[in-house]
Formats: structure tokens, sequence, C-alpha cells
């Protein structure tokens, strides 16, 4: 296979072959395990290439989950002000980002996540490579809590995009943004900040 | 119509009919709206057919939805020692019920009610209707700010069940319920019972 690598470089084929091996290499090994140079001999390139079309890896993912938004580019916001309100500066980026266009999409995968075992496994590894570990490292989050604290976060989170936009149970459905922030964003900054001792 | 009603109470499929039309009127008028009456017109039945089949609208609802449980069985526990504690209990039998038997049909309802607006209509009217508002009435919640925090403690539930039976997030997945419930109890006790005068 090594010397058949890079002869397709004007195949218009050639992108979904990349995405698809990213898809299937990220969902089988996970996001840590998964390599470019696997990615590349799965879809017959050379790994040049698939630095060429999608950038970096965190890039790649990205374009294979079909990604509405990077979330390396909202975190910082959310993050700059350290702990102090964190929660509710989370909140208030997520109904940004899902009262928006970028919901639709989102919903859609979101969907797809829930009936489909492989999505489920991108969805899942999206979730703790792409966000909650940026999160808690930027946020000084004690390694041996940021799991726990990190699934927790996840959980008020999905359960909230659930009920305001696919189940869309009201009055969550169509709240102000700000009312959500007001009653959920304490619960995320104690699933981030709050003694967890007992547990 | 109205002539024909009641003629077809040997025929097989007549309970199929019931459950279908069952279906169809709960997800057009909600479960208050619903009439036995109205369901037996379209499924082309005497009203008393579908009392002698199905018994109560609550337990026709059930039916209909393929629930696994019937929370009217399971909230007198939870709610039996009144608002103190009631946040861990409600948790502790949401896993109860959800890490046996009942959670593999309620994953499977679960991910109909994502991918179809039909069922996603019928599933809202559940938790509203069979769930919340009983638990509600029976803490004593105040009617202005029931349908709030009813949505707040949908929202948790919805996410929980997600992460740890849908997504799989570890460590969410396979946590002991304990830890879970220590976690999670507090959230929940404070959307039913905490100040919410701020939103």
């Amino acid at each position: 296979m090594a010397g058949r690598t890079g002869r397709r470089p004007g195949n218009p084929d050639t992108r979904e072959a990349i995405l698809g091996a990213a898809r299937s290499v990220f969902a089988d090994r996970g996001f840590d395990k998964a390599s470019i140079r696997a990615i590349a001999s799965v879809a017959d390139v050379d790994p040049a290439l698939v630095h060429h079309y999608f950038g970096t890896k965190d890039q790649l993912f990205l374009a294979a989950m079909e990604a509405p938004i990077d979330p390396a580019e909202l975190l910082p916001d959310v993050l700059a002000g350290g702990v102090d309100g964190v929660g509710e500066r989370m909140i208030r980026m997520i109904l940004g980002v899902w009262d928006g266009q970028a919901g639709k999409a989102g919903v859609a995968l979101l969907r797809s996540a829930v009936t489909n075992d492989w999505t489920a496994r991108l969805f899942r590894e999206f979730i703790a490579t792409q966000v909650l570990r940026r999160a808690m490292t930027e946020l000084e989050v004690d390694p041996g809590e940021a799991p726990l604290r990190s699934g927790l976060v996840a959980s008020q989170i999905a359960g909230l995009i659930m009920m305001r936009y696919v189940i869309r149970l009201e009055p969550i459905a169509s709240a102000p943004a700000e009312s959500i922030v007001a009653t959920m964003g304490p619960t995320l900054q104690r699933y981030l900040t709050g003694d967890l001792s007992g547990v």
C-alpha cells in the first residue's frame, strides 16, 4: 500500500476518502490513538496530503464530525475570566451557538449520535477531547477529579440541549437565554469547582 | 362512523387500532385535550371498548408509549419523604429503573423521540403529565414556578440518561449509582426547592 501513497492527489474523491477514513479510525481508536499516518493509510494517500487538505489532527476531526463550530475558538472567551462565573459564561456560550444557525447542524449531529453507535463514539470523543479536556486544563482542575467533573458538566449541557432544541419541552424551549444562564449556571459552577470530596 | 362503533370487538387488530389512534390523538392534541371518545372515534370502536382493553386514559397513554414502567407506581416512594432529600431520592429511583431491564426499552424510546418529531411530542407529554406534574403537585411547588422547575429537573435527568446510557461517556456511564446520587442529587434539590426569584 505504501507504494501507492500520493498517487491520487488530483482525484476529486480524495477528500471524501480521507474524511471517511478519519471517521473510521477516530471511532475505532479514539482521538488520542488515531494518527494521521493511520488515517492516510486507510485512505490510501500520503500523510502529507492529509495535512495539506485538512491541517492539524484537531482540524481533521472537526471536518470528519462536520462540526458546525470549532470549540477551540469559543473556549478562550469562556475560560478567560478563570473559575469565577465560568458556569454562567459556559451556559451563555452554549446558548449563543445553539440558538443560532449552528444549532440546526448540532441537532442533526445529536440525532445521529443517539441512533448510531459509531457516531456516538465520535461524538463522545469530540466532547471529551475537544471541549472538556481543554476546559479542565485551562481551569486547572485537579486531574484526578477532571473526568467526573467533565462528565457532570456534559450531562447538564446535553440535557439542556435535548430539552431546549430536540424534545422542545416548555418553558425550557422558549425561555430567555438569561433565565437559563441564571438557573443552570450555578449547576455547572458547582460541577466544575464545588466540593465533591464526599463522592 | 358512530353507527359502526363496537362492531369489531373480536377483531385481533382492534387493540392495535386503538393504540395507533391513541398515539395520533395524544401527539396531535396533547394528553389533557385528548379524550377517550376522540380516540375511540379515530379507531372506529366504542369508547367502552377502549376502557375495557386499556383501563384509564393514563393507562392507555402508557400502553401507547410502550412505557416500560408506570411512573404512578414509582413516584410515591420518591415523594413520600417530602421535599427533604427529594433530589437524591429522585436520582436514585431513576438509576434503579434505567440500570435495570426497563432501561433498554427506555433507550429505544429516547432514540425514537430524538429522531421523530411525532414521538418527541408524545415523549414530551409523557414527561410533563405523567412524571413532572404529579411530582410538582405532591411536593406542593408554587404553581407559578412549577413549569420552570419541572423543565430544569427534566433537563438534568435527560442529560444523565443521555450520557450514562446512550452516549456512554465515562466516568458517568460506569460510576456507582451512589456517586451519581451524591453529585446530581443537590442539583435536582435546588431546581425543585431552591430560590429562583432572580430568574
